[in-house]
């Protein structure tokens, strides 16, 4: 089908997002026979409900390949949710109006959880309203909690920043004649496999001595118990927590000091677990203690990039456009692994209505039995992902990133203000 | 002169001190003919005076070069003050005794401001005995704020950690069209050096909008001002502020929230300046803020570390040998910039009663009229010293840290408890 094309970025960023970006933007722009032009939106679904695009037909493509190596979504992301189609369908009337005015007949829409469910419902009323376009959801998200892959891009580049973040914090937090505890707080609202990659830190020799996920309930006494132990045996505790941590009657740690704001997907908005669990600490056992967030370096850090990662990152954008010219709509492009002798995956694609909103947590056979560590079989799993490191361009020793001219191509509208 | 050596580590850790260490301990081993034994300390000073010390002599070559990509101490550090002799010389004379029991003739300490000090009056305390020893200090500080050397072992990787993740941040803190502020906490107890290295993301173009250091007096209002100007022009402000700000009545900015701790050095534990600053800005202009402390990571993150700091700081240590063997002491080797044209630096030997206990600040000059930015003369001096990446040697795509055997060498007591 001959027609135009919006690419558009949602959710919160990773460190190869922009990988699949120029994986979607390459090779669309080696099909002109089919793909006109190439828009990216600005800022998720509301460029698009905005006309708010840039024609990426315009820019360098070395500028381009660059993005393989720059972190975070260079088209900006939204947290603007759209409504269910059954209860308020004007968003979805609006985007027909905008794809029929630039004949977009591709549209690619790279994001986590929420995006795909986006990219479902968006899917179902164009089939609805007999407007002929493909609709690709491309993934990525930290949290690697999507269903129907193997793993998720920027997964895998998170997890090796944890690990060997974890591994130097070790070291520094080792160093003192005087007892102390570090808590770690990783990222992860509800699963635990970023929390879990603190593993990989352990297995080397330089890892926590107890990590803990939010797929099992958090016992703050059996945690004290833990730091008592580690304390007595070394006079060192080091954690990793989970910011998805919950009690068993359902609270977060940072609840225990209220005020948690919610993003507009209904989200509480996290952060704090570590302080708050460090004041508990302090408060019990009279030792130093050191909270770290490891914040957004998680999820921006490309320098420290799994180059399997970013590799299949880009493979999945172009899988994307590869599927949609065959005729495919209405899925989203996986991993699935080939092989059990050696890493090798296979790009899939998975029922769009199969994925939106089902959230896949981190195993339970890899848990310990006492909640508070991860088994070495989880290594089989991850090892492979987070192997490689890219070659960076540099620029005075200090990461290159892409420099796009980003010239405006639609007529941007304030439809969303 | 013949006889044994002891070698320790004191102080907060770098990325870089252990390559000090490979070097100071890699050249002894060069020169059987006068240092017949090399014993690491363990725990700084707390080792050399409990006698509790390492054979380093019987370590694998190939894992003490490893040492140069290995961060923090790996002899461990100490909290422990010496008393002024003149109050009380026990440790002193302890310290002789230990020395003279293990025949000890070369002592290299291996630390920043208060290490210097040690390391001084150790030296004056041995001279006034009529002990033959030779005293040299390495140095060592993320601070940059040694006097007698162009710049400090350990600054340049951090500023190169600083800079890079402020980049990556910039990334992260820019996707969202909603109005954002960012606040990033940089260590510096009393000098701005490490927070001006977010001048390198500036440069860039990837960098906060504004950048406060400690030289400056914290003016709460005018900041507020800053960020309301960023957030009014582009919705966003990005802000790099040092941990060690104060207000013009000598506040920090965690004083406001109350309960500092002190250290045995009488130094003010800090952090949480980002904390509490996230919170004024909240309260002020209701617009989500997030607080980013680089904490631990901005000093261990030896897989970010310049090739250039790491191969300095191991000559420092060299030097220090060098120095030694040919009759020096009571000196501490230093840095100084050979050529205007390009960079060059010669390892100096400077007197340490003019380091002990001085400290350097950010010069004025490079600290913009209003006090919340660097000057671009700034990158004259830092560009150079964050250069080069060095090959490292790697185990699964993690890390590979020295493995050592650490054998016991000496009678370990409990002199200090």
């Amino acid at each position: 089908m001959k027609g135009n094309l919006i690419f558009a970025q949602s959710g919160g960023p990773t460190s190869v997002i922009n990988a699949s970006a120029a994986g979607v933007i390459l090779e669309a722009l080696e099909h002109s026979e089919n793909i006109e032009k190439v828009y990216g939106a600005a800022h998720g679904i509301v460029g698009v409900l905005n006309e708010d695009f840039y024609d990426l037909g315009l820019e360098d493509k070395e500028e381009l390949k660059l993005l393989c190596q720059t972190p975070s979504s260079f088209l900006g992301s939204c947290r603007y949710k759209l409504a269910n189609p059954e209860q308020d369908a004007s968003d979805y009337e609006r985007l027909l109006e905008v794809f029929k005015k630039y004949n977009i007949r591709y549209f690619f829409y790279n994001g986590g959880n929420d995006s795909m469910d986006t990219c479902n419902k968006i899917s179902k009323f164009l089939t609805a309203k007999d407007y002929d376009c493909r609709v690709v959801g491309v993934p990525k998200t930290i949290d690697n909690d999507l269903m129907g892959t193997d793993h998720c891009p920027g997964y895998a580049s998170a997890a090796k920043y944890i690990g060997t973040t974890l591994m130097e914090i070790y070291c520094d937090a080792h160093v003192y004649n005087s007892p102390q505890v570090t808590v770690v707080e990783i990222m992860g609202r509800h699963a635990g496999w970023l929390t879990a990659a603190a593993q990989l830190a352990v297995e080397e020799g330089y890892g926590p001595d107890y990590i803990y996920l939010p797929e099992r309930a958090f016992d703050l006494d059996k945690c004290l118990a833990d730091v008592e132990r580690a304390l007595n045996e070394k006079g060192k505790a080091f954690l990793a927590i989970s910011e998805g941590c919950k009690t068993v009657d359902g609270k977060l740690l940072p609840e225990l000091s209220g005020d948690l704001e919610q993003d507009s997907f209904g989200h509480k908005q996290l952060g704090g677990a570590a302080l708050v669990l460090s004041d508990l600490i302090k408060a019990k056992f009279a030792v130093k203690v050191r909270a770290i967030e490891l914040s957004l370096m998680q999820r921006c850090s490309a320098h420290l990039a799994s180059k399997t990662d970013v590799e299949e990152a880009h493979e999945a954008g172009r899988e994307a456009v590869r599927a949609a010219l065959n005729g495919e709509s209405d899925i989203m492009i996986g991993y699935e692994r080939k092989a059990l002798d050696h890493y090798e995956i296979e790009y899939t694609h998975f029922p769009l209505a199969n994925v939106a909103n089902a959230e896949k947590a981190f195993p339970d056979e890899w848990i310990n039995e006492a909640g508070n560590g991860i088994k070495t079989e989880f290594m089989n799993y991850i090892l492979p992902l987070i192997q490689g490191e890219p070659e960076l361009k540099r620029k005075d020793s200090l990461p290159r990133f892409a420099k796009l001219k980003l010239e405006q191509a639609g007529e941007p509208t304030d439809y969303v203000k």
